[in-house]
């Protein structure tokens, strides 16, 4: 048996910002007792995922080993940390850690699955600890831009590790605790073996902005609005909630929640016991008889998702509430890259209405959650550890946060999703590579990457789709080949349908095909497919898809 | 008959960026003598508009008049205002006026297109001044980013019009025409009737920087990298490739330039005289022995184009080189809206073969070709025009816009694409809205964006395909119904092959079926569609597009 070790394997969330799953493990090569810190899932795009519902981590490695597995700790309740837990539960079977905000969603989304939510146990703040196998772990509060987000303290036989979660140095985030940095120096006193570390805002030069800036802006903008006022950000981001709802609340508003996810989440914050003094919310209901410059509306749907609040509102009247001339929109919220158009379209939207928006360029109406560089270098001082090991961010961020590691002296590794590293000596050390990818959830299933599936859409979506059937007894053809297309134009360039122009080059073909090939299922189903393709390139300039029947009857 | 107006159209650019196409007219109403300002595209993406390849204005309403179409003026040779000329002039059939360069660039677009190059003129420079009908038109130079842009001077009987296209202010421009004050001032003297305004940069609130800015810092960074450098920006941008090739020479580095847009365009703008001292290019054949630290390579596809040659290098070995740990790869180019995930991926691809990516972030390596907010004041302050009329912008930047010419007393309008104004007065005065939309060019047919073909498409994409075929003789089954699927999971949530559960379902259905529903080819179609639809969204969850083919044998 070999020596023990203590091991680090992104399945998610390095080399890319989302869909977060980091494996550790502690023991002999092979048979190391592993814990798991967060589950989460990220979005599908119409341009590489078409119809996909949801992108979760591809976890085969660690469901072939689950009898190893302790446990999972779920950071934060951002859906790119804790949003596959139900999903993938069931493959891992292991007890679900986090504090009481995080468990409360997590709870809620096994419920939903049918799934036993006992397995999600609530644990307190740091000091408290819970032991699972060789490791001992603690959720030690960070600010960010959800309540009760929790850097992990990890104790192993092999050392210290820091997990950060997705954090910033925030000294007054409105909702939930301020860093606190004699707790983290605290904890680093006897030495930090590693520090695994957030890396989305290495490229943001200055230090990060507290929340707190932004409740005076706000306030002046609300107040100075003549008609109604409609705000949006990130559901789960109840500091700022609070901060616009105050805002509306100050200015003699009544303040609505427009949105489910929107409810739900300041219900959660309530039932949890995070905020007490969120101001008094009117029901949409309720909300008809007051004037619109009474009126401060809290919307879903700052990313430009087409059927949150905002959406629905910049597409006309939503729960009785229409914009127009004279409102005010305020997006206090940075677009996600590739959310540029669908959010741009709504501004669009609104400005034909007639409604002044404003959004984030200036600085005023929002704060990034994230730790930019200076902050990052102040944790690597503040902690510093014997290796840092940049996670949670595309590969120019994990590769530029192991360049600010080394000019602090600090040996770091970039080690993209699939990467195993041995951290047990001075520095880390690649010892394998996973297969790590990517599974969709696509309606009720969930489908592998490469199966071919999400690519025959593609090519349906680009290339359009033609259908042949042929009906044969024996070698003879019983009438004529039959097409029908879907996707592509009506009629060819000479104005005859499509249609017709295919079904005359493929009985051209089959008049002229010899016993031996009519009696060739493959043979056959090969040349249609060919000849269409290429009837149709001369005739409308594009490749279908070409799906042939062949039926024969006996 | 009526008095005799002037009238603006505005068929594409109006409400968005890019397609532009913008109708004068002079005449009695209904019977105005036209011209037509810039024909452009603009690009589809997956989102909307998957598998079409270029996107032209809706001219259905111009085409109907074309016999009152004097001729058709281009700026620029930016494909947003000359890239449609050759996919629609066959529709149009009037003369098209462009300055050399445009000229020559619009003249292969008719060669490629079979059509007579002839019909393309080349104008001088303001004061030159061509005829059309009761307009007397000018192309006054604009600083760009691409050589000899023009404003219109446009002389009516009604007055002077100014047509801006698109333009910057630059003292400096490095290729073409620096802003001449005086001459602008000279045009303005005898009054100003309307202002035709690019609006594309009216939020960004600094006074736009000139070109020269960019060559000592683009110089140094070149100077200090050890390795390859290779550079990107649009290939139309010839002060920029200028600026980029002669800091490679004084590195002492051989130039060379990847991708045929690239070479084309650099080419071009030598044999129309543009430019003379282009720095000595290398063709990619001949810089194989070139060490890399002696090389620049200028690259095309600087928003993430999947087969331009930057995409190509991030991929790996294209034309013989090949990117490395130490080589520099510089983005002198912003990402347009929409490209961004494209651009990214190249990004962490360079980054994980260990190059060092620099983008136009730090404002060091990139400016824009647009006017900014301060910079389009000062030219409503120096052409006092008696109203202006914002174009070449979404929705939200023409109302900006407008808003900032009240701001100096100036009377606007909003006029999205299809909003017909009559200039004759003192203010802008709606009087028609026309049909204005968009064609696809796909393949080699043009289809109309609400022919349902894209919508097909996109359903595809979704939702996934199902086939099913049926033969009949009479009212009696001949075998089983069939299904062929495309786009979906080959397996149910029992693990039972999804055809085989939709077929069972169809079969079971058929078995009960009475002999009139049998006869009826219609009711059968619907009852198997909506018998598909259910059936996979039980199996699957999901509710696929299903094609039905029912076959009767007679």
């Amino acid at each position: 048996m070999t020596e023990s070790r203590l091991i680090y394997l992104p399945l998610g969330g390095a080399g890319e910002i989302g869909m977060n799953a980091y494996v550790y493990g502690v023991g002999p090569e092979d048979d190391e007792r592993l814990i798991l810190v967060d589950l989460g899932v990220t979005f599908p795009d119409m341009e590489t995922t078409p119809g996909v519902d949801l992108i979760l981590p591809d976890i085969d490695w660690l469901a072939a080993r689950a009898d190893r597995l302790e446990a999972i700790f779920i950071t934060h309740a951002h859906e790119d940390h804790v949003g596959a837990v139900a999903h993938l539960w069931s493959r891992l079977k292991a007890p679900v850690y986090a504090r009481a905000f995080t468990a409360h969603l997590a709870r809620m989304k096994m419920e939903e699955a049918g799934l036993d939510q006992e397995v999600v146990k609530t644990v307190s703040a740091w000091p408290e600890t819970v032991e699972a196998g060789p490791f001992r772990v603690g959720f030690a509060p960070v600010s960010h831009s959800i309540p009760e987000s929790a850097g992990l303290v990890i104790d192993t036989p092999h050392g210290r590790v820091v997990h950060t979660g997705d954090f910033k140095l925030d000294l007054t985030p409105g909702v939930g605790e301020p860093f606190d940095e004699a707790m983290w120096a605290e904890i680093a006193r006897d030495g930090v073996q590693a520090l695994i570390c957030d890396s989305t805002n290495v490229f943001s030069e200055h230090p990060g902005r507290s929340e707190s800036e932004l409740g005076p802006r706000i306030e002046e903008l609300v107040a100075g609005a003549p008609g109604l006022v409609a705000a949006t950000t990130f559901a789960s981001n109840i500091a700022r909630l609070k901060t616009l709802a105050e805002a509306g609340q100050r200015a003699g508003r009544s303040v609505v929640l427009l949105g489910r996810a929107m409810r739900r989440m300041v219900t959660a914050a309530q039932d949890t016991g995070i905020v007490t003094d969120f101001p008094k919310v009117v029901p949409a209901e309720e909300a008809a008889d007051i004037p619109r410059q009474n009126l401060m509306l809290l919307t879903s749907g700052s990313q430009g998702e087409r059927r949150a609040a905002t959406a629905q509102l910049s597409r006309g009247k939503y729960l009785g509430f229409e914009l127009k001339e004279g409102d005010l929109f305020l997006f206090s919220s940075k677009t996600i890259p590739g959310n540029e158009t669908s959010v741009l379209r709504i501004v669009n939207a609104f400005s034909a209405m007639g409604v002044d928006v404003v959004d984030d360029s200036s600085g005023a109406y929002h704060v990034s959650g994230h730790a930019n560089r200076p902050d990052l270098a102040r944790v690597h001082r503040l902690l510093t550890p014997k290796m840092l090991i940049p996670m949670h961010g595309e590969h120019r961020h994990l590769r530029a946060h192991v360049k600010l590691g080394d000019e602090a002296g600090i040996p770091g590794a970039v080690a993209p999703n699939g990467t195993m590293l041995d951290l047990t000596g001075a520095a880390p050390r690649v010892v394998e590579h996973i297969e790590a990818g990517r599974t969709y959830l696509d309606g009720a299933m969930q489908i592998g990457a490469f199966d071919g599936i999400v690519r025959d859409r593609i090519r349906m979506a680009l290339n359009g789709h033609a259908m042949v059937t042929l009906i044969l007894e024996e070698d003879e053809l019983l009438g004529d080949p039959w097409c029908e297309i879907m996707g592509l134009p009506e009629k060819t360039r000479n104005g005859a349908p499509l249609v017709d122009a295919l079904e005359a080059y493929l009985s051209d073909f089959l008049y002229r095909a010899d016993r031996k090939t009519l009696r060739d299922d493959g043979k056959l189903d090969d040349a249609m497919r060919r000849i269409v393709r290429k009837a149709a390139f001369d005739e409308i300039g594009k490749k279908p898809e070409v799906t042939v029947v062949i039926s024969r009857l006996t």
